[in-house]
């Protein structure tokens, strides 16, 4: 299997140069003395990290492919993210998504000119399939697709830019797709830094997989139990080869780990963060004994999370 | 009087590399078609811009000078800022604040290694004074003094830096320090952009003095009535003379637009921000009608407020 490398990389920085927020590294006074930097992918325009690997992805296509049009299945920060980056390129984009996603999204969503499709959710993938064959669009998957992952290891190059001397990076896992980028950066370019993937313990297929030395499935109603709704999705083949070469570890964390760090990012980093984007400070927060000492960067990989549920979440 | 001069900016740039963070300009897809981006000084080290201005000040200090110590008298971000600055370069600080002043704030001041003073109110200043005097210590002040509107003043020129071309700036004031940096620097660099300050209605005595062509004075208690505590102080001869130098026009903003605006920061760029560092945004949102189109730059200050007050402001 080819895995993606630095080259990939550094091709996409440039196809995201003035499209992503280059988000700087944030030193935290809270952190140990060694010192705890976030990266804050919350500020992307769309809320999450996801924007650069669509966009990298669309990017790459020919522009006839291109013209005629994307597709992505998903209701959370891919959804947003590929109708964003079709609007900037000015080409259609069709949203399947399942007939129970809150209004506020697939109005976020039709807000970036995409035309939204509901459909039971069960029929998510397939709707989604023969939208891509009747139309001849193209699918742009979520994280099994090596542009996608190249476009996520761009945090990686921008990391290993601005904090070159990093000992450890932490990163949310889900799909894989962001950790296997910004491993990716961080093996080539940081060589001695430690690289960890995080997981909620409560969808843990992927800490399980990786001692195991094989994926594993863990059924969705079991990996539903998450509140960190975005680390919901396994790892493809592709991105399971990724997390294999370039991780030194898998740290898993609670629920309340996960809601004490929201808050954390929230009173002590003034960031809104959801959920799935603060496990890696989680980690950080309340697993250091299982982690080396020196330099730490936590990936904080996206912010979008209902009002409602900011606010519960911030009164505990 | 002397004005702050872009090259006065241009060095404390250089002082402060490395030390404060270097913001970026974030894009927002709820604003205007012409484009709204947010600077987000929150995300200083210690919460606010002030780190700016208090470590060039502290800087600019002959190192016999310097290595005596500092002192500054503020129960809010400066206080802060001096005391971070100072642990940075290693030598003593005095922080003079209210002894009406929350144990948080308090430990947060201590913590970066600060002797705090707690005195009487009223007698904050002269407290502050006997100490210089005393102990042959340097005074930090929070707005009036020139390397410290020059400090500030980076903020502006990232600005230009980084957008070029932008049409309209909106700067929150309060002694007018940040704004009287940002608008020099801005003047100088983007002599085509348009910059207004922002004040709360409770807190208008810069709107008013600007009218009358000269400073007005309001009484404490009436400015204390705005939920915005760290825009209650009122500019300094040299802080005036500069903002009828630089700004456009000044706008105010009422209490329940800044309300909104924290929480539209919050829910939609990510953003916490204390009620201080909303009032640009409030602007932007409740009255374009009184700016000019274009794109715009809103300079979020600060995001230092208490959990529970953040809670109560987005529960609304």
């Amino acid at each position: 299997m080819n895995l993606v490398t630095i080259d990939d990389i550094q091709t996409a920085a440039k196809r995201i140069e003035g499209v992503a927020v280059r988000t700087p590294l944030l030193p935290q006074p809270w952190g140990s003395p060694a010192g705890l930097w976030l990266k804050p992918e919350n500020l992307q325009q769309i809320g999450a990290f996801k924007v650069r690997g669509a966009y990298n992805a669309i990017a790459a296509l020919d522009e006839e492919t291109r013209t005629r049009g994307v597709v992505a299945y998903s209701s959370g920060n891919h959804a947003q993210a590929v109708a964003y980056a079709a609007k900037l390129f000015g080409v259609p984009a069709v949203i399947v998504v399942p007939n129970v996603t809150p209004r506020i999204k697939v109005e976020a969503t039709r807000a970036h000119g995409a035309e939204v499709v509901e459909v039971p959710i069960a029929e998510r993938e397939s709707a989604a399939y023969a939208i891509v064959a009747e139309r001849n669009l193209t699918l742009i998957p979520p994280f099994d697709h090596p542009e996608v992952i190249a476009g996520q290891g761009t945090i990686g190059l921008e990391i290993a830019q601005d904090a070159p001397d990093v000992d450890v990076v932490l990163i949310p896992v889900s799909g894989g797709g962001l950790a296997s980028g910004i491993g990716t950066a961080i093996r080539a370019l940081c060589p001695n830094a430690k690289i960890y993937g995080v997981e909620p313990e409560l969808a843990a297929d992927t800490a399980e997989g990786l001692r195991a030395g094989a994926r594993v499935d863990w059924a969705m109603d079991r990996r539903a139990r998450t509140i960190a709704d975005g680390l919901r999705s396994q790892p493809s083949e592709l991105t399971f080869a990724h997390l294999q070469a370039v991780l030194d570890g898998l740290l898993t964390v609670t629920e309340d780990e996960i809601r004490s760090a929201v808050r954390t990012l929230a009173f002590k980093a003034h960031l809104v963060v959801e959920p799935s984007g603060a496990v890696a400070t989680a980690a950080y927060l309340f697993h250091g004994d299982e982690l080396p000492e020196g330099k730490t960067v936590s990936v904080v990989s996206g912010g979008n999370l209902d009002p409602a549920t900011l606010v519960e979440l911030l009164s505990q």
